[in-house]
């Protein structure tokens, strides 16, 4: 190699470090996605001010799941619930929709404590329908995979909205 | 066709649109994702209470980083944010980070109003750093693409913790 293309290639290693895209110690990463598994297609607010704002200005339902990835229910039920085609319709149509594994400081939120999976939905007028329950008593905003019909049959409770009940 | 072959068609057909993973009418969409393209490859917290319980819990400093999609200066400063290999090693290493596209409830995350693009340090102690600015007095926390070695010094502000300097 004659010196000057030495150079070259001197002068391109500096230049390609200088603008090469950062990947961590460790390895490249999967980006994170919203989504988190529990439905790809679908649209998820980011926080739940936001999850309000579009429950308001489109009005339509919110609902808002809590989970956590190293919980197991979760998981399980995340399985369930991203491969049910009606209930990720349902959701993409008529719902403003927000996935949680951080509890938000709003109480409302947690009716009976603060537990995974736990399902809440709130109406556009920014009410939390404590009324909208599963079927355990002592968890009564949990659902397992055997739960999907009765979440949807609760997802068609949150469709009437309050307002045209008054 | 034999009438089995046929009814094992329309059974096929049955189960796979039973299966079928939801497609949106619109047509495929491409997965959210946390990072909006500000870091790929950065772990970001997803909401502000989230941001705060891991600087606290890892001891490190909080960027937010306000901005809106279709804001052509938040999109000039996330080309260079994103491409600057530095600033992203300095934020997966020693940051929390958060981006967000709607405003939080807590005040002291816009001293000065809400405008984007906006960037507000939090210290682990959970005070806002005010102090950490800009170049441009009438919108304190504003950077322009120009103003990423400002930015780097202010990270290494952020960087010395409030407590160590009691």
């Amino acid at each position: 190699m004659t010196r000057a293309a030495a150079s070259l290639v001197l002068v391109l290693v500096a230049l390609s470090s200088t603008f090469a895209k950062y990947v961590p110690k460790t390895g490249k990463r999967i980006p994170q996605s919203l989504s988190r598994g529990w439905g790809d297609q679908l649209i998820w607010a980011q926080t739940y001010e936001e999850g309000l704002y579009w429950s308001r200005s489109r009005n339509k339902p919110l609902m808002v799941l809590f989970h956590l990835e190293d919980c197991p229910h979760s998981q399980a039920l995340k399985k369930v619930f991203a491969d049910n085609t009606e209930l990720q319709r349902t959701l993409d149509e008529d719902f403003v929709i927000l996935n949680l594994m951080y509890e938000t400081t709003d109480k409302h939120l947690s009716p009976d404590g603060q537990y995974v999976p736990r399902i809440i939905f709130v109406d556009p007028s920014m009410t939390v329908r404590a009324d909208i329950v599963g079927r355990y008593s002592n968890r009564m905003y949990a659902y397992e995979p055997n739960d999907v019909k009765l979440l949807l049959d609760n997802m068609k409770k949150a469709k009437k909205l309050l307002k045209s009940e008054l």
